[in-house]
């Protein structure tokens, strides 16, 4: 049947530095089979405007190159389709004699594809809806983890082994303000290259557990008395223990956002909040905060090579899986029940009402909340993550 | 002489990556020559508060780990020595019969040495005052370019390499704010893996070069137009034509800083600042600010092999050029008079007045003021010191 050979691939959401893996390894395996392939330009949003690139004659070399390359390489979108988006993507789809659409993206990009298939059902139109996971928030229920964040934890990690050296250098207090919205993995990676207690990061706030000003501040100065300094990686989606988020705070008071949108990203504003209390309060000296940003998903040079590979090999997996199951589903990383070295992944698949829009977050078990930081559990759970040790650190002081 | 074999090394002002190349780069050199070395902690603080460390000891091993850790493995300071400072110091470095005083710093720090090599003369007393560069911001006069500044010039075209396919991606405004002070070298560099015309950055904006806002959103304006996307990187020292800081104007209006200091890195303002104003005026979608901060001059592993070399070569040069002269001076790197291909590097040695408290900065030959970017003649300057390019890129759209 001709149809089954028609092939489209999107990309939605926040990039990674991966998601071209991904993408590169869907066309290739397609291409195998002697299919159509098709990629949607900037996601869904590609498809109602008629916006479509042939991705068949696409050079193996020039695939490789673009496997390596940090962000979408199809664009992406934040657009979120509701029942008239769905159905005219799916005017286009029939059109197209689409069989299989491969969406590459987060737990919003999921939903999406939710959509999408459910109404697809309804009015009989066969095709399979396919959800290739990535995203650096790491916060995709039913996956051990995502392909995207290791290279991102990797990033962070490596920022804050550097910021131990520099802050080691010319003490003082320094906190860096980590992306991940609802789901701190991407900020408790900011110890995974932590050496000795001494190191920084010497405390760490994630969104998962009430953010309090006073107790911030009173072991931001115990530690201070303690090694002569302190850093701090703090989420930039902290809360209040009403659930509040602290960024909504401070936009209430500085007005940083005149349409009212809590921006989370993008902006030095949390950071710099959380210093000028700092100084203000405990007086201390050299009180620095860095809003780490954009680097964290697209910082050319520091990926993960587990993280290229998994993001790689999902996308084969679901390629096959694709023939040996007619539905729609999300290809996922199998959960790691016991947490035992040495690491090895596992693919499965998950159903996309499984998956779609919902939020997985840090455990307990990874946080210590009296000591306001990560534990051994965690360090076992995303060092393999990151992938080798590039350099070895060592300071005289 | 039993004197001549006392050495004694420092670091001052703001580590880079590769200030600890140079450390253990003489530790080495002057252990061949049977040298008694010692390290003074947190620079010439160190030496007033008799903090001091036997160098001697580490071993080879150990010396090897350190030489690729960010930041300045003996401590530094921001301390400016007066003359009451200058006449302590050397009071310890006559104790300890100091015949030689190795300190790697930037133009403060040179000038520091400046000071304390002159009281010496005074008073007669015999110490070599040598000063190794070292700066990311790269504004030390008679010299070429300084170590520490082709690491922190690859970190930011790295960083700005993968937010041009990060905005490509999801299309919007980006600002990116850049360490450097009064010069803009280092916001130079955010193009330097620019892979053609359509490819951010779009627009530089450094401290050399008046800013004035209604071009900066006329400019902006006109590339959105063009690409549907604009990355912009800004130096955090730029200036309007008054040669006023523009952070001092914001420190004015919103009153970030307390104490009246205006800050320039370690802070969101600026980039706040600049977003909100195209957010406002130009009203375009997805305005982001990020600041770039402290990663620059201290991410692992982005380190240039090339910055790596010649700041361990330089130490070198240091140490066997104190044999052939008896003054103080300045190690250098030897000013490229035509900037041709192969690059290869060659040192000097400059007098300590020459380099001491000095700033150079972009010359006009680097930057196109019409299009406010850089020019083929700063590529052709900058692009060796970042080393060989890790990872080839390229995008569909």
């Amino acid at each position: 049947m001709i149809s089954n050979k028609n092939i489209l691939i999107a990309q939605g959401g926040g990039p990674t530095n991966v998601i071209n893996m991904s993408l590169v390894s869907i066309i290739q395996e397609e291409k195998k089979l002697k299919s159509s392939v098709i990629g949607s330009l900037n996601g869904v949003n590609g498809i109602i405007n008629n916006n479509f690139v042939n991705l068949n004659k696409i050079s193996k070399n020039d695939l490789k190159i673009i496997s390596q390359t940090p962000g979408a390489a199809l664009g992406s979108t934040r657009d979120k389709p509701d029942k008239k988006y769905c159905l005219e993507i799916l005017k286009v789809l029939k059109r197209k004699k689409i069989s299989k659409f491969y969406y590459i993206g987060g737990n919003d990009s999921s939903d999406s594809l939710r959509i999408i298939s459910e109404y697809a059902r309804r009015i009989e139109y066969d095709v399979q809806c396919i959800h290739i996971p990535k995203t650096i928030d790491n916060d995709l229920v039913s996956n051990d983890h995502t392909p995207g964040f290791g290279s991102a934890a990797k990033y962070v990690a490596q920022l804050f082994s550097g910021i131990n050296y520099d802050v080691k250098s010319l003490p003082g207090v320094y906190l860096g303000i980590v992306m991940g919205r609802h789901a701190g993995f991407l900020t408790a990676s900011s110890a995974l290259l932590k050496k000795n207690k001494r190191d920084g990061p010497h405390l760490i706030y994630l969104p998962e557990f009430a953010f309090s000003s006073q107790s911030f501040l009173k072991n931001i100065k115990q530690i201070f008395n303690k090694y002569g300094r302190c850093v701090i990686a703090v989420s930039e989606g902290i809360q209040n223990k009403n659930k509040k988020l602290i960024s909504q705070e401070i936009s209430k008071t500085q007005e940083y956002d005149a349409h009212g949108n809590i921006q989370l990203s993008g902006s030095g504003s949390l950071g710099d909040f959380l210093a000028n209390k700092i100084k203000t309060k405990l007086k201390l000296p050299r009180v620095r905060a860095d809003t780490l940003g954009y680097p964290q998903r697209s910082f050319l040079g520091s990926t993960s090579e587990v993280d290229q590979k998994e993001a790689f090999e999902i996308g084969k997996f679901a390629v096959r899986k694709s023939r040996q199951v007619i539905s729609s589903f999300s290809a996922g990383i199998k959960e790691r029940k016991i947490l035992s070295r040495p690491y090895k992944v596992l693919f499965t698949i998950n159903s996309l009402a499984e998956v779609a829009g919902q939020t997985k977050v840090m455990s307990k078990k990874f946080y210590n909340y009296k000591q306001n930081f990560i534990t051994k559990e965690f360090v076992n759970y995303a060092l393999p993550l990151i992938g080798k040790k590039i350099i070895n650190t060592k300071s005289i002081i």
